[in-house]
Protein backbone atom coordinates (compact mmCIF):
# COMPACT_ATOMS: atom_id res chain seq x y z
CA UNK A 1 0.00 0.00 0.00
CA UNK A 2 1.46 3.18 -0.72
CA UNK A 3 1.77 5.94 1.75
CA UNK A 4 -1.91 6.96 3.65
CA UNK A 5 -3.72 9.88 1.39
CA UNK A 6 -6.75 11.54 2.99
CA UNK A 7 -8.75 11.26 0.36
CA UNK A 8 -7.66 7.48 -0.61
CA UNK A 9 -6.04 6.05 2.36
CA UNK A 10 -5.60 2.55 1.98
CA UNK A 11 -6.37 2.41 -1.43
CA UNK A 12 -3.55 -0.12 -3.53
CA UNK A 13 -2.17 0.93 -6.77
CA UNK A 14 -0.07 -1.61 -8.69
CA UNK A 15 1.72 0.73 -10.86
CA UNK A 16 3.16 2.40 -7.93
CA UNK A 17 6.76 0.19 -7.20
CA UNK A 18 6.17 0.95 -3.74
CA UNK A 19 2.80 -0.19 -3.52
CA UNK A 20 2.97 -4.10 -1.67
CA UNK A 21 0.18 -5.36 -3.77
CA UNK A 22 1.98 -5.69 -7.23
CA UNK A 23 4.67 -8.22 -4.56
CA UNK A 24 0.90 -9.76 -3.84
CA UNK A 25 0.06 -10.09 -7.34
CA UNK A 26 3.45 -11.41 -8.21
CA UNK A 27 2.70 -14.52 -6.05
CA UNK A 28 -0.02 -15.59 -7.67
CA UNK A 29 0.61 -14.67 -11.47
CA UNK A 30 4.08 -16.41 -10.83
CA UNK A 31 4.21 -19.73 -13.69
CA UNK A 32 3.96 -22.00 -10.81
CA UNK A 33 1.78 -20.69 -8.39
CA UNK A 34 -0.99 -19.72 -11.19
CA UNK A 35 -0.59 -23.53 -12.40
CA UNK A 36 -1.08 -24.88 -8.82
CA UNK A 37 -4.34 -22.41 -7.76
CA UNK A 38 -5.78 -23.89 -11.05
CA UNK A 39 -5.15 -27.06 -10.04
CA UNK A 40 -6.00 -26.67 -6.38
CA UNK A 41 -9.16 -25.52 -7.82
CA UNK A 42 -10.15 -28.66 -9.37
CA UNK A 43 -9.51 -30.66 -6.27
CA UNK A 44 -7.58 -30.57 -2.86
CA UNK A 45 -4.69 -32.61 -3.50
CA UNK A 46 -1.56 -34.01 -1.53
CA UNK A 47 1.98 -32.77 -2.60
CA UNK A 48 2.59 -35.18 -4.98
CA UNK A 49 -0.94 -35.49 -6.64
CA UNK A 50 -0.09 -31.52 -7.38
CA UNK A 51 3.02 -31.93 -8.91
CA UNK A 52 1.98 -34.82 -10.89
CA UNK A 53 -0.51 -31.94 -12.41
CA UNK A 54 1.50 -29.56 -12.87
CA UNK A 55 3.55 -31.09 -14.92
CA UNK A 56 7.17 -30.30 -14.88
CA UNK A 57 7.41 -28.41 -11.93
CA UNK A 58 10.17 -29.66 -9.61
CA UNK A 59 9.89 -30.50 -5.79
CA UNK A 60 12.10 -27.28 -4.75
CA UNK A 61 9.87 -24.73 -6.80
CA UNK A 62 6.31 -26.27 -6.19
CA UNK A 63 6.88 -26.65 -2.80
CA UNK A 64 8.36 -22.44 -2.35
CA UNK A 65 4.88 -21.85 -4.22
CA UNK A 66 2.98 -23.47 -2.14
CA UNK A 67 4.42 -21.56 1.10
CA UNK A 68 3.93 -18.45 -0.58
CA UNK A 69 0.72 -19.11 -1.26
CA UNK A 70 -0.16 -20.35 2.17
CA UNK A 71 1.54 -17.46 3.40
CA UNK A 72 -0.54 -15.13 1.57
CA UNK A 73 -3.51 -16.78 2.85
CA UNK A 74 -4.62 -18.31 -0.90
CA UNK A 75 -3.91 -21.87 -0.03
CA UNK A 76 -4.93 -23.86 3.56
CA UNK A 77 -2.07 -26.61 4.08
CA UNK A 78 -3.74 -29.50 6.29
CA UNK A 79 -2.22 -32.68 8.13
CA UNK A 80 -4.62 -35.52 7.82
CA UNK A 81 -4.35 -37.90 10.34
CA UNK A 82 -5.16 -40.25 8.04
CA UNK A 83 -3.19 -44.10 8.35
CA UNK A 84 -0.37 -43.18 7.23
CA UNK A 85 -0.93 -39.47 7.99
CA UNK A 86 -0.65 -37.00 4.75
CA UNK A 87 -0.60 -33.18 4.02
CA UNK A 88 -3.53 -32.13 1.84
CA UNK A 89 -3.34 -28.74 0.06
CA UNK A 90 -6.89 -26.93 -0.67
CA UNK A 91 -8.31 -23.29 -1.64
CA UNK A 92 -9.08 -20.86 1.51
CA UNK A 93 -12.30 -18.74 0.65
CA UNK A 94 -10.39 -16.25 -0.48
CA UNK A 95 -8.40 -18.78 -3.12
CA UNK A 96 -11.65 -20.20 -4.15
CA UNK A 97 -12.30 -16.56 -4.99
CA UNK A 98 -9.32 -16.05 -6.83
CA UNK A 99 -8.95 -19.26 -8.97
CA UNK A 100 -11.44 -19.00 -11.05
CA UNK A 101 -10.23 -15.60 -12.46
CA UNK A 102 -6.81 -17.49 -13.47
CA UNK A 103 -8.14 -20.50 -14.60
CA UNK A 104 -10.45 -17.90 -16.94
CA UNK A 105 -7.17 -16.75 -17.52
CA UNK A 106 -5.79 -20.34 -18.56
CA UNK A 107 -8.52 -20.81 -20.76
CA UNK A 108 -8.96 -17.49 -22.68
CA UNK A 109 -4.92 -17.85 -23.62
CA UNK A 110 -5.37 -21.29 -24.16
CA UNK A 111 -8.18 -20.55 -26.44
CA UNK A 112 -6.48 -18.05 -28.83
CA UNK A 113 -2.56 -20.00 -28.98
CA UNK A 114 -3.09 -20.61 -32.95
CA UNK A 115 -3.55 -16.56 -33.26
CA UNK A 116 -0.64 -16.09 -30.93
CA UNK A 117 1.37 -18.66 -33.34
CA UNK A 118 -0.08 -17.04 -36.40
CA UNK A 119 0.56 -13.54 -34.86
CA UNK A 120 5.03 -14.59 -34.46
CA UNK A 121 4.92 -16.22 -37.75
CA UNK A 122 3.42 -12.99 -39.22
CA UNK A 123 5.82 -10.96 -36.76
CA UNK A 124 8.96 -12.64 -37.78
CA UNK A 125 8.11 -12.73 -41.54
CA UNK A 126 8.27 -8.96 -41.37
CA UNK A 127 11.81 -8.77 -39.45
CA UNK B 1 -0.06 -27.79 -28.61
CA UNK B 2 0.61 -31.10 -27.31
CA UNK B 3 0.79 -33.90 -30.02
CA UNK B 4 -2.03 -33.75 -31.79
CA UNK B 5 -4.65 -36.60 -30.64
CA UNK B 6 -7.57 -38.30 -32.62
CA UNK B 7 -10.29 -36.79 -30.50
CA UNK B 8 -9.11 -33.88 -29.30
CA UNK B 9 -6.52 -32.26 -32.03
CA UNK B 10 -5.30 -28.97 -31.43
CA UNK B 11 -6.37 -28.33 -27.98
CA UNK B 12 -3.96 -26.65 -25.70
CA UNK B 13 -3.15 -27.68 -22.19
CA UNK B 14 -1.40 -25.45 -20.35
CA UNK B 15 -0.77 -28.25 -17.20
CA UNK B 16 1.50 -30.18 -19.31
CA UNK B 17 5.28 -28.82 -19.82
CA UNK B 18 5.32 -29.75 -23.83
CA UNK B 19 2.30 -27.31 -24.46
CA UNK B 20 3.31 -23.91 -25.84
CA UNK B 21 0.24 -22.02 -24.04
CA UNK B 22 2.36 -22.29 -20.88
CA UNK B 23 5.38 -20.12 -22.70
CA UNK B 24 1.99 -17.47 -24.08
CA UNK B 25 0.64 -17.33 -20.75
CA UNK B 26 4.04 -16.47 -18.84
CA UNK B 27 4.28 -13.77 -22.14
CA UNK B 28 1.19 -12.06 -20.65
CA UNK B 29 1.74 -12.56 -16.51
CA UNK B 30 4.73 -11.88 -16.37
CA UNK B 31 5.70 -8.70 -14.03
CA UNK B 32 6.49 -5.78 -16.69
CA UNK B 33 3.93 -7.22 -19.28
CA UNK B 34 1.04 -8.15 -16.97
CA UNK B 35 1.01 -3.96 -15.72
CA UNK B 36 2.25 -2.57 -19.44
CA UNK B 37 -0.93 -4.52 -20.90
CA UNK B 38 -2.99 -2.95 -18.35
CA UNK B 39 -1.50 0.08 -18.93
CA UNK B 40 -2.11 0.06 -22.45
CA UNK B 41 -6.29 -0.42 -21.90
CA UNK B 42 -6.77 2.80 -20.27
CA UNK B 43 -5.10 4.59 -23.71
CA UNK B 44 -2.23 4.33 -26.60
CA UNK B 45 1.10 5.14 -25.36
CA UNK B 46 4.18 6.11 -26.23
CA UNK B 47 7.36 4.34 -24.78
CA UNK B 48 8.16 7.26 -22.56
CA UNK B 49 4.85 7.13 -21.03
CA UNK B 50 4.31 3.29 -20.51
CA UNK B 51 7.59 3.76 -18.73
CA UNK B 52 5.96 6.63 -16.37
CA UNK B 53 2.62 4.65 -16.01
CA UNK B 54 4.44 1.28 -15.51
CA UNK B 55 6.61 2.74 -12.68
CA UNK B 56 9.92 1.21 -11.28
CA UNK B 57 10.32 -0.40 -14.56
CA UNK B 58 13.49 -0.40 -16.38
CA UNK B 59 14.18 0.61 -20.90
CA UNK B 60 15.62 -2.52 -21.29
CA UNK B 61 13.12 -4.62 -19.50
CA UNK B 62 10.16 -2.42 -20.92
CA UNK B 63 11.65 -2.67 -24.31
CA UNK B 64 12.06 -6.66 -24.15
CA UNK B 65 7.72 -7.11 -22.96
CA UNK B 66 6.84 -4.80 -25.53
CA UNK B 67 8.71 -6.62 -28.34
CA UNK B 68 7.24 -10.20 -26.77
CA UNK B 69 3.80 -8.92 -26.56
CA UNK B 70 3.93 -7.43 -29.77
CA UNK B 71 5.10 -10.62 -31.55
CA UNK B 72 2.40 -12.64 -29.74
CA UNK B 73 -0.04 -10.25 -31.44
CA UNK B 74 -1.43 -8.68 -27.95
CA UNK B 75 0.17 -4.74 -28.74
CA UNK B 76 0.58 -2.99 -31.85
CA UNK B 77 3.30 -0.70 -32.49
CA UNK B 78 2.94 1.76 -34.79
CA UNK B 79 5.54 4.69 -36.07
CA UNK B 80 3.07 8.32 -35.99
CA UNK B 81 4.62 10.21 -38.84
CA UNK B 82 4.15 13.22 -36.91
CA UNK B 83 6.52 16.20 -36.33
CA UNK B 84 8.83 14.73 -34.68
CA UNK B 85 7.95 11.35 -35.46
CA UNK B 86 7.39 8.97 -32.45
CA UNK B 87 6.33 5.56 -31.88
CA UNK B 88 3.07 4.88 -30.11
CA UNK B 89 1.65 0.87 -28.68
CA UNK B 90 -1.91 0.25 -28.62
CA UNK B 91 -3.43 -3.28 -27.64
CA UNK B 92 -4.52 -5.21 -30.73
CA UNK B 93 -7.99 -6.24 -30.87
CA UNK B 94 -7.10 -9.59 -29.23
CA UNK B 95 -5.07 -7.34 -26.64
CA UNK B 96 -8.56 -5.81 -26.02
CA UNK B 97 -10.37 -8.72 -24.69
CA UNK B 98 -7.13 -10.50 -23.24
CA UNK B 99 -6.19 -6.85 -20.81
CA UNK B 100 -9.54 -6.64 -18.71
CA UNK B 101 -8.96 -10.05 -17.62
CA UNK B 102 -5.51 -9.19 -16.18
CA UNK B 103 -7.17 -6.13 -14.69
CA UNK B 104 -9.79 -7.83 -12.95
CA UNK B 105 -7.38 -9.70 -11.77
CA UNK B 106 -5.30 -6.11 -10.15
CA UNK B 107 -8.39 -4.83 -9.36
CA UNK B 108 -8.55 -8.26 -7.02
CA UNK B 109 -5.34 -8.45 -5.82
CA UNK B 110 -5.89 -4.54 -5.12
CA UNK B 111 -8.58 -5.49 -2.98
CA UNK B 112 -7.99 -8.12 -0.93
CA UNK B 113 -4.22 -6.63 0.18
CA UNK B 114 -5.30 -5.81 3.53
CA UNK B 115 -6.59 -9.47 3.94
CA UNK B 116 -3.04 -10.43 2.20
CA UNK B 117 -1.38 -8.77 4.82
CA UNK B 118 -3.41 -10.28 7.91
CA UNK B 119 -2.93 -14.01 6.48
CA UNK B 120 1.00 -13.02 6.61
CA UNK B 121 1.15 -11.92 10.20
CA UNK B 122 -1.50 -14.65 11.43
CA UNK B 123 1.30 -16.94 9.49
CA UNK B 124 4.21 -15.57 10.92
CA UNK B 125 2.95 -15.22 14.15
CA UNK B 126 2.11 -19.03 14.08
CA UNK B 127 5.28 -20.45 13.31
Amino acid sequence: MPDADPVEAFAADVFSRACTSREALEHVTGKWSLLALSALLEAPRRFGELRRRVDGVSEKMLAQSLQTLERDGWVHREVRSAIPPHVEYRLTPAGCELAPRLLDLIGFVEDRLPAVHAAREEHDTHR
